[in-house]
């Protein structure tokens, strides 16, 4: 048990970190990285992630349930563009991805208690 | 070498599979599912990458690259909250970001062949 | 008629034009012309169209069509906020809004013939 | 004077109001108000907002103040495009524009005060 979340620990963020590197090498094939200063790769960031609510902005709540495949393909396409520029982004800031997030998780847990927060889609600051 | 590579293998996807469930759980217990739409993620993912993006925008490129402690820290939680949106996304439309992140750098270096691509921001479709 | 047709069209975009006087005497006065560069304020103005996004983000549609007063009101200031960026950005490109909006209204009238679009939210590239 | 102004302000709004008739019409030749919320108009506007960040991302501040006429044209129509979504959402929810924009400068004068934000680019609650 210990192995294996010792194991699991030390390759957490394999993933994250091949993908990184993957991104790293393509960015200096193609001398990319003097483009690529964190204000810039931001706002890529954001141009991405309005892409991807591009393909749902005229669904229902219940059609973005149901995507047609082709549909989901291109939603697919556009979730790994956010991710490729916030793995970039996070190269460039020195940021561990993962660390950043759990450590989210833990500030909401607060700032959303379960007895407060259940239930609504409040914002903390309202609730 | 095999061994480790499978390893990494098997584990790949870890980090990123514990953050999901974590999220997952975190739902949960608010009973946030009912919000949760992928429509509605796709728009605190966006409204959360416009938050990042606002951390730089009156900054220098320059300014950006030597971020100080307290406001990297800021960028670092606006991060974090991507990430969580774009984990929540994927596990309720089932998609594999990493896999996702991966075929995609793939089509990219069709669209922007080195040769071409190289020491330019323009489009691929305008290369 | 024509006398009533041409004041309006003299007076047109007085409103517009006073208001790109009010901001550009506001920026003046604090030393922020530094700051407006066009990629700046189409920063800014992202980011103020994803906080306007923000108040409706977990509403249902008809929610978002019955705001309560006090929700109305900070609706109704971040579409201020969206406005004031986007004739900043106009002025500094010396681009006239409302002439590239009905510019902009003749193309998508070929871009969206009524007998195809009608009922369909259909993007033009795939009507 | 007076009269000029009374005029000015008589038919101020005329401009923004002849482009939200033009829309309206628009639309309702296309029975486009089913998709059309609130909410839909505002991610529909966040998307065109980050369009037009788009044309930006790669460019230094300089070369954005200095852009090409094929570019200045592609940007000019992005502006076009946030414009009507910002007039449609409007109409949709009965906020006059320019009143709501120059209520929000007062705001912004209080927030934002000549001698503590000249040459600032500190938000207000950091000043």
């Amino acid at each position: 048990m210990v192995l294996v979340s010792r194991a699991m620990s030390t390759a957490d963020a394999s993933g994250l970190t091949e993908l990184r590197d993957a991104l790293r090498q393509f960015a200096e094939e193609r001398e990319w990285d003097q483009y690529h200063s964190p204000k810039n790769l931001a706002s890529a960031l954001a141009v991405e992630a309005a892409e991807l609510l591009e393909r749902f902005q005229w669904l229902t709540e219940d059609e973005s349930r149901n995507l047609p495949p082709t549909e989901l393909a291109k939603v697919r396409e556009e979730m790994a563009d956010v991710l490729n520029y916030l793995v970039r982004l996070a190269d460039k800031l020195d940021v561990s991805l993962l660390e950043a997030a759990r450590d989210k998780i833990k500030v909401n847990a607060l700032k959303y208690p379960v007895d407060k927060a259940r239930g609504s889609a409040r914002k903390y600051s309202e609730l």
